[in-house]
């Protein structure tokens, strides 16, 4: 997402930051909350449009179902919520074939299953645009996870590797699917971390998915929380093989890791001492300031990846 | 709606038919229905898509964003359910002005106030084609409202007039605006009939929102009670001018009433010798038989007003 995008979104918060007594969290976290027994209910909407977050071209019709609603899922991961339900609104223009409608409901359908989160309502309309928003419905069984709760001096982890999608996409984008079956296979067939962020809520200060970009989103932990963060690049874990293929292919192997998305792993703050529930990796510490993110060299220096480069590409 | 739209709806049922512990109404009805304390949790989506529900040279774009917010809470109404939140999701192209961007919002700003269910989350994504996708979370502090409950020898009556958003949109087509103010904010500027799916619930037997025509939607109760129902044009309930006005433009008023849709009134059946709360219409019965809606004359004898005509326009 486009960063003019995050300041239409502020506005809108703003215009919207109203809400009434059922609602325990509003606009700004990876979901919101509504009060309710025996637990609170998470929301969150999500959507994929065609040309924008997928192309036809780069995988199948049901991988583009499951990859929606998998990005919506991901969301109550980020939050340590269960999946309950989901409600998805198809956008499809009418000249779609019927087996690639069919296609994309079944992939729909069975990252459902996989998910347990059953789709109890939706809406299909035509349109020019194929697109997919999926919201989904799920509850707290513990305390959740918030965006806003990170400390300074609580280390930065992440739950696995990251760039993997953005390496997939970018074999894909030159017809090298070939050369990284894995790497496209990750930007096709991401995982939610459901059982990650359930095994989070409760001892992590903070937690976020990554959709936009491991930089971008860290940010957002930092801007909810009020500090700043920095990430050391040497600790950013890779998928093995990653870093030469990206190379071979002329990319910036963090580049893709710090700015690429949709690998949907988690990011998220652990107080000094407390041990990751997730056996992740710790990237970096959450440090007293306003709301950067740093990049930091071995040796502590600074560095800039690429000014304009932690955008949705 | 078209028919083809509905047959891929009941395909896309039947493969997400399986559902949850927590789900006590999956798709089928106006909205879902989740198990929760103290009540009930429902649920909705609803999209309005440019050049499919709404033309910017026909509304302001406050009034689209408030129409669609109304539309999708209108679903709630015709639940028996009291609005409690919303997630919306817009679509936009990177060429629509900041203005008329921020007047979307507040249009939805403002019906999320009018409603009392304020936006407590969404999405914001790019695209070629203007959307606003609303999801709509409700309780129920009665029985709930169904279309499934509708018995042979039930009346059949509606909340207010028919026909009056389809006049205003020919109105508008034919820019003749001028000559049917009232038709054309009919159209505009609907009422989603909270007030009423709340009175009506514990005493209707089955209930549905005007949204794709009287007869149409009537027909799904037909459908989910398992019965048919008769209209009595003669009975249909329109708006004073109306019938004029339509006639001077060409139209038939009937047609209008009952393929239109858009009235967002509320169609609901009650029990013989129940007194209607809300004050409306009754414009015809449930009858033995299989799904077909018939419309009838003064005399009991049957009329096709517009064969393909029951569709969407």
């Amino acid at each position: 997402m486009a960063q003019d995008e995050f300041e239409r979104i502020r506005e809108l918060a703003q215009r919207f930051g109203l809400a009434g007594d059922a609602v325990q969290l509003g606009i700004g976290d990876d979901a919101a909350v509504l009060r309710a027994q025996p637990r609170p209910i998470v929301l969150s909407v999500d959507a994929a449009v065609q040309g924008v977050h997928f192309e036809p071209a780069f995988a199948s019709y049901a991988e583009i179902g499951a990859r929606a609603f998998t990005a919506a899922v991901s969301d109550l991961a980020a939050m340590g919520s269960t999946p309950l339900a989901a409600l998805c609104a198809l956008i499809v223009p009418s000249d779609l074939p019927r087996p690639e409608f069919a296609a994309l409901n079944e992939g729909i359908a069975q990252a459902a299953q996989r998910y347990g989160c059953p789709v109890i309502g939706g809406n299909l309309s035509g349109g020019a645009q194929l697109s997919i928003t999926t919201t989904v419905v799920g509850t707290l069984p513990g305390p959740g996870l918030y965006r806003s709760g990170a400390r300074a001096g609580d280390a930065v982890y992440v739950s696995g590797p990251l760039g993997s999608a953005a390496l997939g996409l970018r074999l894909l984008q030159l017809k090298a699917a070939e050369r990284g079956p894995a790497f496209v296979q990750a930007f096709r067939a991401p995982t939610a971390r459901i059982a990650q962020g359930l095994a989070l809520a409760g001892r992590a200060t903070s937690a976020i998915d990554v959709s936009d970009g491991a930089a971008q989103d860290l940010g957002h932990i930092c801007e909810a929380s009020g500090i700043a963060a920095e990430i050391e690049l040497e600790r950013v874990p890779l998928a093995p093989g990653m870093k030469e293929l990206a190379r071979a292919i002329g990319e910036d192997p963090l580049r893709l890791a710090l700015a690429g998305g949709e690998d949907y792993e988690l990011i998220y703050t652990l107080p000094a001492g407390v041990e990751d529930p997730c056996g992740g990796t710790r990237i970096g510490r959450m440090l007293e300031g306003s709301g950067r993110v740093h990049l930091v060299d071995a040796d502590g220096r600074e560095i800039a990846i690429d000014g304009p480069g932690f955008r949705h590409f």
